[in-house]
């Protein structure tokens, strides 16, 4: 039995610090933020079903006891109590966290006390630079100070990530924008940002989106990339050759089977790796050979673990669990069959878990 | 071992009347309609293969015995009994038959008294439009006629089902048009159904497809959408969107996982629901694991059986049996593994074969 | 135990006829070109684990021995001796050889008496249209060297392929391009030819790349069409239908389920065949369920394997052996189920393994 070693969470967020109720559980698990139809519940998924099985035992109780026991328990010890068991059960020994999530949710601080682990920050750029805006007067401010606080970001930061920047940010080419049209983007966005009351629309602006991608690739951290919009592969490939030995590595989360061309880019490129969790997420008995076909498309010292997760810790738990289920099955079925040597089979396991990553973000420990 | 229960075929066409020989049979398991390449037979299908496996021995024949035997012993009971004894061991107890399809079939009133089961009609818009058209002489009369019969449609029909809807209808937007572009799409219609001698060219008018979605949404019978075209699922996300909270319900039909997007709504909207029969339709050995793909895409209380079999009544038996079986194997295995609890997973089998069809259609034992 | 026979590999190229050290044998196992990233080696993918797991045996060594001794034994034997017991040990009987590729390569004479196997030549047309625009001086010698080489090539050759007719040469449709046309496409590509010092870009015209292809197709030998670019199963759709009833068969080679679409063409027109191999090629623990889906998309009379294999004897090995190894998994699986009769899952192996290629190529043994 192939056994996976403590995880490295290459990509998660925090968890919500307020008691739920049943219903706002359940919300959690629904991917919408519709309630379920009359007559059905979000419980009666793959999510509810792998909470069910995996987080009872955590708290001292039965898998698969009905939902409702599940939540009163979660009450009965408290939010915090059911955190740190939840954390610390899951299996991960590093938790790398995105700060630049919406919500009342933990911190990396917050995730290495409460889960008895490592926690680092991963600093979402958009977020990052409306933090900027907001504290900007003019657009000479703004621009140098989006550049010092990228910097700066990068002295405790361990990665950046953009979600936004390959379906917007490349949509036009991978090239940094020239200065003029970086001013004149940096000028539409303070004016967006104070025109509004609430919160501004979400950065979309191609010439800024790219001018920070490429601020980040300066700093020599791994930059994260989510990949979404359309023709996701082409845009990354594009970028890839952009950054090709400037020594920043790229990290791509693809969302699933259908971005194989832009996973192929880690076989083609040093600096590329790609992300596991995300096409796992909410996977159930699919998950084995998703896996499988992820690891067709990457050299194994590529792929790298992620849960993914956020708000509830049972969601760490759940993609922690069933990727280890997942692949200690892959690898037993392949030492069992001669496909694979066993050694060989724990040093691969050793390195989508941990071992990647702890190399790629200079964890220590590779 | 997870038994699935009686099914409810939630989409299926009716049998044909007449005797068939081994060369017109063979067609059938075809897909095109051409002829099969010589030194070839479509007997060597999956289709072919579900066919030997489970129909002989509804007719007291061996399994996988030769197609020439089999066509003799159907050939010896008559068409009559021979679709007797296919239906009556499908597993099926409720057929929803969309009759408007091409061809000399059998309706729900036949299906009932050979399958001795339930059977309800579903009314294709497309055709009862054609069906008004052709009465109507002018082009008020059309549109009056038009909204009667679908009003009237739904009160002894289940479901409305269009197959042209997404491709054409919602081609460029989700919103009803305005009078006087369907009073000219009906004036267009009615020209064309009037000019040829044959039947008219299909019905791909988007304004007045897009009329009778509308029209058949305010009757509050579900509306079942083929998904097809170019982006079905951001097509069916903006039909989503724009009849939710009318309290219709939608039933879309995904090709398969290259659907994910729309499969996705279900978990989105409470009124937007999914097919599993017509992606599992002449699989083999892949049923089981895209059966489990697409549970992975919607919350179990939003999925319904159906068979999308006509003509042969062997295509309904095969889509029945290769379902219960692929769900029955893939149960079986995530109980074994104490992923699921073993009552957990019989719920979910009567959900997905016919508890939620019979709360979405109002069939009664929900 | 299904045991497949001897395979006929209905596409593949020669090999290297030059010792490789442990670097450059490495950089042939990545798909790129670069090299791995540091602290990574292309040997932890699955080509390097298949490679390490069937290849030493054949030359006296354990499987899954460190790639370093490998390598040696491969050079102490030699890449001579070491290529005919790799080609010897494939289970290949039949090397259908691309004699198109860059690169020294061996032909098809020489794979016959490395592999003691029958071979073939495969011409592709968009290097025999080159060679003859080389030796043209005037467009009139350019176009009546061309049909006279197409149709003396007919002569020599089993099958023509073509690497851009798919994806240029139908982009703007299935017909035969006019006279007029036609000259000047040629006229342009004699002026490429002549313009650079070093080979011409690589042929792209739509016109000429059309031209080519109904060349070919009137010489009745089958013509291999690689699927690529957009839309690929739309364009092989077009070809498909303006070929029918001429008497050549078509052989397509998708990349995989993505080309579902095209693959679903061998149901619908007698003359059109898909390839096995490409889609299996460099694939892992998931070469058996994607089998199955091929399996589900095309009559079993329809479809091809081929290893796709250039330059290491070794991958010709490996696809090989990973196709003999999932179709059999694939079949006894099925008849322990009783879903296949033994005999029809003999037949059918035999069928995808070789005798759809003979029959189609006309080897003989079919």
């Amino acid at each position: 039995m192939i056994e996976t070693p403590q995880l490295v969470d290459q990509y998660c967020h925090g968890v919500l610090r307020t008691e739920l109720g049943l219903g706002t559980f359940e919300a959690q698990l629904g991917r919408g933020g519709g309630p379920p139809a009359p007559g059905t519940t979000f419980f009666d998924t793959w999510a509810g079903f792998a909470v069910r099985r995996w987080c009872p035992p955590l708290l001292g109780l039965e898998p698969h006891c009905p939902p409702a026991h599940y939540l009163a328990r979660r009450r009965e010890l408290g939010v915090l109590e059911a955190g740190r068991r939840l954390l610390r059960g899951s299996g991960i020994g590093a938790f790398l966290v995105d700060t630049g999530s919406s919500g009342d949710l933990t911190g990396p601080g917050e995730m290495a006390a409460a889960g008895d682990a490592e926690a680092h920050e991963i600093v979402r750029l958009e977020v990052l630079a409306d933090q900027v805006a907001a504290t900007s007067g003019t657009v000479e401010s703004f621009l140098a100070n989006l550049a010092e606080s990228i910097h700066a970001a990068a002295g405790h930061a361990v990665a950046f990530t953009s979600v936004a920047g390959v379906r917007h940010g490349l949509a036009v080419g991978p090239e940094p924008p020239d200065a003029a049209e970086v001013h004149r983007a940096a000028g539409r966005r303070l004016a967006a940002c104070g025109t509004f009351t609430g919160p501004a629309r979400r950065l979309d602006d191609p010439v800024l989106l790219r001018h920070l991608l490429w601020i980040a690739v300066g700093t020599g951290r791994p930059l994260q990339l989510l990949l979404d919009g359309p023709e996701p592969g082409t845009r990354a490939a594009a970028f890839a050759r952009a950054t090709a030995g400037l020594g920043t590595d790229l990290v791509l989360l693809p969302r699933g089977p259908q971005d194989a061309p832009a996973v192929g880019l880690t076989a083609e490129f040093p600096h590329v790796h790609a992300d596991l969790g995300r096409a796992l997420a909410r996977t159930g008995a699919r998950a084995e050979p998703l896996l499988a076909e992820l690891l067709d498309l990457a050299p194994f010292g590529k792929l790298l673990f992620s849960s993914g997760a956020g708000a509830l810790p049972e969601l760490h738990v759940v993609a922690a669990r069933s990727f280890a289920v997942a692949l200690g099955r892959l690898l037993d079925g392949l030492v069992a069959d001669g496909a694979w040597a066993a050694a060989d089979a724990r040093r691969v396991a050793h390195l989508l878990a941990a071992g990647n990553a702890r190399r790629v973000y200079g964890l220590g420990g590779a």
